[in-house]
């Protein structure tokens, strides 16, 4: 899995109502200080998260393996929340 | 998912019949403001955009977890038209 | 789905009996103006294509959920020819 | 798969409660001198593994057919421990 | 799927029974001359070959679709044995 910031969300029209109810996030991808990296996904989120707060996502087959997004042709979900990353010699808080 | 504009699309011979009836588009990716990045993907449009338009596309197997795709070989479909990108301190219109 | 060409076949050793009969295809992937890029696949031909043909290719698990490919571990199948990307203002002829 | 080392752990907020009990780790990818590469992955540890130890992680939707990952949402696990990678002219010691 | 060539195997403790009796190959990638790329995967070899053989790959989760390897978390098989290259102009003999 990706760590990543919500930045944004998407404002879209989807044909399937499959779709309808779940919040369409703009993750852009950290790196292991928690700063930046220059890419970002768009990532179905499935655990009720905010801008600002650091995410893992799961992308490719997996986003539709929970009980929510069976069926739904997504490649990118939310599954959690990040609070700290625990190294050997320090700890970053992300919250 | 990734987000990309519709720029052309393609004619082409498909041996298998279950393809037929599905519109295959030329999408550029584009970056967080809405301007292109260099890579494109071929992908089947599901919704019925057109030339211009700013799409979500799921890379991937889970092109074929629709209704519409099940049991094909495929590996990019376009399920939503975008039309606003809204983050912290601004907003990206698409349209 | 990414457009490529194809630029010449494989002599193998292959194990399982179920592989016999496809015919493996060296394909350079293709930009939008129908240059080469640098990358290549090695894909299973399902259509019947030939040496310079462009083709379309799927790639990663979609390559098994075609009827001739299903239980194969194969991450790379050409699904169709291409004759034209038609873009809003020129045509790129490929055949 | 690839080869990584395990450089340190995460603190999460997970609402779904099937994810409990696993832990979640920060691997660094190697190279094959078992130097450190740029990237790292968030991977799910299903055999027990600590800090510093050189793990072989298999992504993608694989992560999700071992016995106890089936209907998670991952995209990530660690496999196995590795201990020396064999050459014909030389051998790495990982440990 | 990728050609590479088998250039050292690994020595692992793998918890999972069901994995044991499988060689983990080291497999560095090849490019249409024969030459070396940069990247390496670690591969499952399902059809016994050896080092310096050139092999192709397929990655991602087609890796589980052969009868040897279903419900393996395994992200990468070694199913061909390859021998030659064969362009237009050209052959690239691998043996």
């Amino acid at each position: 899995m990706i760590l990543g910031k919500v930045i944004g969300n998407i404002v879209s029209v989807i044909k399937d109502e499959k779709y309808e109810g779940f919040k369409l996030l703009i993750v852009q991808e950290l790196d292991m200080e928690g700063n930046f990296k220059d890419n970002f996904v768009v990532s179905i989120d499935l655990i009720g998260v905010g801008i600002d707060e650091v995410v893992m996502v799961a992308n490719g087959t997996p986003a539709r393996y929970t009980e929510e997004t069976q069926d739904m042709g997504l490649d990118s979900i939310i599954i959690a929340k990040i609070e700290n990353l625990i190294f050997e010699d320090k700890q970053v808080q992300l919250e």
